[in-house]
């Protein structure tokens, strides 16, 4: 529907609200509070609580596959993109951090909502085409089960949300670097070669 | 409070409310229709949902946390007790798989409830400390960030509850081997020696 001109400060509110009492407990009561308008008039913006998740939740998790989807169609070998793929990722998590968590917390896998569900599974496949085609050219192990590794580098990037502080001292560049090397290189020492 | 005898149906019933409908839109009115009592009979053996949330999820998390803590303490290098760990939390999650997956959606890192941060935290410092020990013992990467890298394994793992369907091909066991090789052994290829 078409919003009216306070759509800005809706978007604003609902999120600081989602993320002081968690997106189940907050009301669009306590959003029309931290607007300052009535409740009934919240109405003329969105009709339900689950839409101003989707609302609020949808400009990160577009700009995440489109930057996505951007990199993996781009030259470059698997482990390259690896890196790229996790620095996009922490940079969306970082960029839009409240919003980010909302996603990863109430929609990333859970297969709640049908509408969200191919803007998931596109990423998903997305990252599973890098690692399937880095297997294919020889940079990635012969022996890599690519659905179960795709899924360890989301997962891992996305537990960001729940222990990495993006005002912290750890950039999310460096954040993302930390990750993509344990994804690619391991922890295991190796012999001096 | 001492629990009346109907107790393991109200556990068994508020998983399964909890797996059908998510913890937060859950009502112990839904609990107590799926047992069949009143729901005021229900106060009898709570007063909360959330009580009812800590005594569904309580015995899966002192369960990952007692076998972790023995086979911390056990003799081995840590890649031998990396694949451990991964086997006792994948084991945990595919053998309580609802009750773990809400812990793992309400409760780990989430820091929303003060008398479960510390079973959260001696987790992350058992995998932390067994990280450690293999930097100092020299059979893990010199550079490697344990504190990241912790979270890393823990979060992948934890993201099975995500994407893997337990009663599926793959066991417990052989997840927890493909998650903690991908950590170990990373999936770049290697020169061959």
């Amino acid at each position: 529907m078409p919003r009216p001109s306070r759509w800005p400060e809706v978007m604003a509110a609902a999120a600081k609200v989602f993320r002081a009492k968690g997106y189940h407990a907050a009301t669009l009561e306590d959003v029309a509070d931290e607007v300052g308008m009535l409740k009934g008039s919240l109405y003329n913006y969105i009709t339900s609580k689950e839409e101003l998740l989707f609302a609020v939740v949808r400009p990160p998790a577009e700009q995440l596959l489109e930057q996505t989807r951007a990199l993996v169609a781009a030259e470059g070998t698997a482990p390259g993109k690896v890196v790229a793929i996790a620095r996009v990722h922490a940079g969306v998590l970082a960029e839009h951090f409240v919003y980010a968590a909302v996603y990863v917390h109430e929609i990333a896998g859970m297969g709640r909502y049908p509408e969200w569900a191919a803007m998931d599974h596109e990423y998903v496949e997305l990252v599973r085409a890098v690692l399937a085609a880095g297997v294919a050219e020889g940079s990635l192990r012969d022996d890599l089960d690519v659905r179960t590794a795709g899924h360890v580098l989301i997962g891992s990037l996305n537990w960001l949300t729940r222990w990495w502080d993006p005002d912290g001292p750890a950039s999310a560049e460096e954040m993302a670097d930390r990750v993509s090397a344990t994804f690619l290189d391991g922890s295991r020492s190796r012999p001096a070669r």
